[in-house]
């Protein structure tokens, strides 16, 4: 042991935060073997009593005793929300401490200030386990890819629309019965928004791309849909056609601009996101250099989170100091622009009338399930789409386009 | 500006090594910008003559030109074989030079020794271009599940045989015609046993396990079996019964003990390594914390190789200078052992005589294809599966159990 001790402070422990403190006390041997240096959890900081838990020992209630502690080298933020989140992570910056942190929520909004902040007081501001859960992908995009031109991110981030819509298909549950699961089994919150309309996937995606691109991306900039207009029949289509509905988080960069999006997409089984099941998430990258890279794994929970934080803090251990996206940098905003790429779509025609119609639409396929009828199209641009639901709702008078989705498959 | 620069010299212009060249000449200005400090190419290394190629302003042609330049910080060793390889990086670690590098023979002959060099110099030996081509997983590895208990790894980690095997597979081509097609598109060597015999992914996976389990695992000592007993009737049945053949390289930690294996596997759609398809890699690690992770990507090639490599030189520009695995920690050597765990298995019985048999064995299934007869049995203990094969010669006088695979499905 010839360095310094690292010592490690958990700020919120929840879910995650116990994680965190489980698998340090747990390797605290292992890696202080590896790095010579004793690396061991030293408070923990939570207004809860944690008397009479495995984390009394190190329970403190008031933040100065983690931010006046010299001995303590990193804070982890495990606590949501972003008023407290937001301006203890400034203070412990402030205090000389890393800081790292699976609030993706406080990443997408202040990422921006806490990385110059940081840079500024020569420590990192780390967030590997904002996105994804268990998989890699921050580092892999950050390093192993840190000279290759990213050109697309395209991923299912988020578990708990991803766990709903897998229940619909395997059960024929209706998104309400979906979402009433998820949220008894504590995978969806009182207040489902951030999940089911999509925006805790774009602060994900916007988070991807600002690393991809070393440009700032605005998550409140990105058009969002979720999946409440999803049916159970929507599903059965989708099924027999060979498909699954998955919500796609997409980011492209097209002549210098960030195209981005959050929405629910018809995913055909040649593309590698069509397997992304349950609680799971799957991130697919293209790049100049790597053409496809696929990653893969458990997208939330305790340990699966817990242990990203802990690669954050690894990666601290190996003395990386100098990677941190530079203010000059991250100051620049990306341009954010429309995809306006061409693709097959799936479009739900609802209230149509009685009566037998004949679309007599060009390269168009009718596909029924129940009372749903639903169109397939051929590869249209966006203007083409907009033609072709205008031409259905004539040869269907009263009836309207109730669910429009990319299709997405191998060849995007 | 305010730091020095950064200065890489490549040794070997060969396919992989002006990749390289490639990326850092058109990448220089972004990584330059992003770290503060000019990053260059300075000097090529090869005995051809690269006047009138667009590598001539960078050529040398005598070690001392790279191992004697103090401008150098970098060198990437893309020569392939062992001899020069190993002695010019030895010598450029003794130089003081980080050397990065994707020979793959070179770090599982010489690594243990190259790290612990690389170690007591103060510089660093980085090698995650040595496996899987574009697919970041040594880094996730080391840093990502640093604190992880990885219990096993199961990869598709040879791009040459899985192009074969798929090539069988879609054109029904034999062994020797696949092979023939490899060679001739430049896919396989002359001497063609590093990939078909299986030492290739038995060098990457002894890597990988060092790697994930902190023991020097060497390659030398792992069972390894290839693709020349694989017939495009084993393949044709693989895919009547839903699953295909992959080259697997596995290994497991079992009570301290390594068990790893290079072998031809039956793998089931139902496992993600079926999808992994003609040049692509695949690798799946099981880790206490995470569960199951996928990577997949290209496996193989110029610039997935390069960018790779590039991927190195971006962590040696962040700074970490503490990752080596430390010398006190790969001196201890893994003690190998068998995988005994029970699986289902494919056995194809060869010579079977005429006439009609029923196996009167419970618990199996007959399969044929063309001349071809063989047999998937229920899950069986390895010494079950030797009974099963003898009471299979018992029943056809005469056949022999021309191969033997075990079966991968999800629940492995």
């Amino acid at each position: 042991m010839t360095n310094k001790a690292f010592n490690v402070a958990v700020i919120g422990c929840g879910v995650v935060g116990s994680g965190v403190a489980d698998i340090l006390i747990r390797e605290s041997e292992k890696l202080s073997a590896r790095y010579s240096r004793k690396v061991a959890l030293k408070s923990i900081l939570d207004i809860r009593d944690l008397t009479g838990t495995p984390y009394e020992k190190y329970a403190v209630c008031d933040p100065k005793s983690v931010l006046n502690d010299e001995e303590i080298d990193a804070a982890v933020v495990t606590v949501g929300g972003l008023d407290f989140a937001y301006t203890i992570t400034k203070k412990a910056i402030l205090a000389g401490k890393h800081v790292v942190t699976s609030n993706k929520d406080l990443v997408a909004e202040h990422g921006r200030e806490l990385e110059s902040l940081a840079y500024d007081k020569g420590v990192r501001f780390l967030y590997e386990a904002s996105v994804g859960g268990s998989v890699p992908i921050i580092r892999p995009l950050r390093i192993c890819m840190g000279a290759n031109n990213i050109s697309c991110i395209m991923g299912v981030v988020n578990g708990t629309t991803n766990y709903m819509l897998t229940r619909m298909e395997e059960d024929g549950l209706s998104f309400e019965e979906a979402l009433w699961e998820a949220q008894t089994r504590g995978y969806a919150e009182a207040d489902p928004s951030s999940d089911v309309d999509g925006f805790d996937p774009a602060r994900k995606i916007a988070i991807l791309s600002s690393i991809a691109y070393g440009q700032f991306v605005d998550y409140k900039k990105i058009p969002t849909a979720g999946i409440r207009k999803i049916t159970a029949d929507d599903i059965a289509i989708a099924g027999a056609l060979g498909g699954r509905v998955k919500l796609i988080a997409c980011t492209r960069l097209e002549n210098g601009k960030v195209a981005a999006y959050v929405e629910p997409q018809l995913v055909m089984n040649t593309s590698y996101l069509c397997s992304v099941s349950g609680a799971y998430n799957g991130i697919l990258v293209k790049g100049e250099y790597t053409g496809n890279t696929f990653f893969y794994g458990i997208g939330a929970g305790k340990l699966p989170t817990a242990n990203a934080i802990c690669g954050d803090i690894v990666e601290l251990l190996t003395g990386a100091e100098n990677d941190a996206v530079k203010p000059g940098f991250i100051a620049k905003e990306a341009e954010i622009t429309k995809d306006t790429g061409s693709s097959k779509y799936y479009i739900r025609l609802d209230n149509i009338p009685d009566g037998e119609f004949t679309p007599g639409i060009d390269n168009i396929k009718m596909v029924t399930c129940g009372s749903t009828t639903a169109f397939i199209t051929g590869t249209l641009t966006p203007s083409e789409l907009e033609e072709t639901v205008e031409k259905l709702s004539a040869v269907f008078p009263g009836a309207s386009a109730g669910l429009v989705l990319k299709v997405l498959d191998a060849s995007v």
